[in-house]
């Protein structure tokens, strides 16, 4: 009862632009093949999304753990419907979804939140369309109303095997911190709301640290953890 | 070329509680027949909601208007999922999957949003997960730290007549005012956010006002307006 193991193996088989627009009823725009070095002899999971920074940052998190694993993560670019609701909620349709679009393949989706204590778990899944109008400073000025300034970040993933009768499965993982005003890294881009959220425990901003910390501590290395302690199992067996 | 008229009629077909959670894959929970007293000589559009407040809302604004029209309305209860984005897309996409579901018949759906000029439209189509979370009081608090605390009431409805090869047309309302902490009328019972929306020109919240000062000047009295001519015209021809 034993898989062939390798390292894990994210394919970059993609880069494209985020795009969080309610999209045409048609939701899978592509498939991209992959290249050549994808291990071809174990089961293959595909992650599927349209922002290159998810990507990067998934592939930075699986690409640092040595140890074997019995699958590879492929990727494809799909630009899927964003959905209100519960974060489980929403990541389980968008899973839901996905299988749909790709008859029935092993299929992994991801959905982020940062969610502000004081605003009960708000904005949450809006997260996106908060900081895109309202920029750091005002994310700052929604809770000037507030004492409590403490926040959550949440990486919901949510990956199906495809067989039937089955519901995707729910990995999270969540890092505590709180919002400060904006800090940047001197060097470097910052990326999203990193620049406003404070680890707890940690007197930099996701934005000032290096990578490998803030992977090692982040929201969606803790949710890839169970998701890589799933497959690992499921493959194994 | 010209068609049979009567009055307006909103069958009441159902009344069903609301739900703004992601729903299943199957967004169409069921189709409830409509009573005997509904025209069959005049095409009838189907207004596709989950809402009971918003069918009540739209009866008594299209039953209020005395003129002859050459349509009518009946209801359907669909459970349709809730998609991010702007307005316009939301409830153009939410028709797209209504006609969908429906098999092209004429179909009319709803979306409304509470617009925070400070927050730069938010939470705009949000709104139902912050104020069922946050409450009236803090909605306010939100605009503590900024000093403008216009908003407006903004209603969208999207309307398609099934035919192949057309995109769902919309048709909106806006309603100006402010955020204010709420008032409610001593009697009766406040619908959502109404309670802390104040009309520019009133000195009452929409909560305080009676239904037909409400109905004569809401957002959703606009947007149903620009609809009833749209269909007059349309079933005229």
């Amino acid at each position: 009862m034993t898989s062939p193991r390798s390292q894990v193996l994210l394919s970059t088989c993609f880069v494209s632009s985020f795009t969080s627009k309610v999209l045409t009823p048609k939701y899978l725009s592509s498939t991209i093949p992959c290249p050549s070095s994808a291990r071809m002899s174990v089961p293959a999971v595909t992650f599927v999304t349209g922002n290159k920074n998810k990507l990067r940052e998934v592939s930075q998190i699986l690409n640092a753990d040595s140890s074997q694993t019995p699958f590879t993560i492929t990727s494809q670019k799909v630009d899927l419907p964003e959905l209100q609701g519960d974060p489980d909620d929403i990541v389980r349709e968008k899973c839901r979804i996905a299988v749909g679009e790709r008859s029935r393949a092993l299929t992994l989706v991801e959905d982020t939140c940062l969610c502000f204590n004081a605003l009960k778990g708000l904005p949450g899944p809006y997260i996106k369309w908060f900081w895109d109008r309202l920029g750091h400073d005002g994310l700052n000025q929604m809770l000037a109303g507030f004492d409590d300034k403490s926040a959550y970040a949440l990486c919901t993933f949510a990956y199906s095997s495809g067989k039937a009768g089955t519901e995707p499965i729910v990995f999270s993982g969540a890092t505590e911190g709180k919002i400060v005003p904006p800090r940047h890294s001197p060097n470097g881009k910052a990326f999203g709301w990193d620049p406003i959220f404070e680890p707890a425990g940690f007197d930099q901003t996701f934005a000032e640290m290096d990578k490998e910390t803030k992977n090692s501590i982040s929201h969606r290395f803790k949710a890839l953890a169970k998701v890589r302690e799933h497959l690992t199992k499921e493959f194994s067996d």
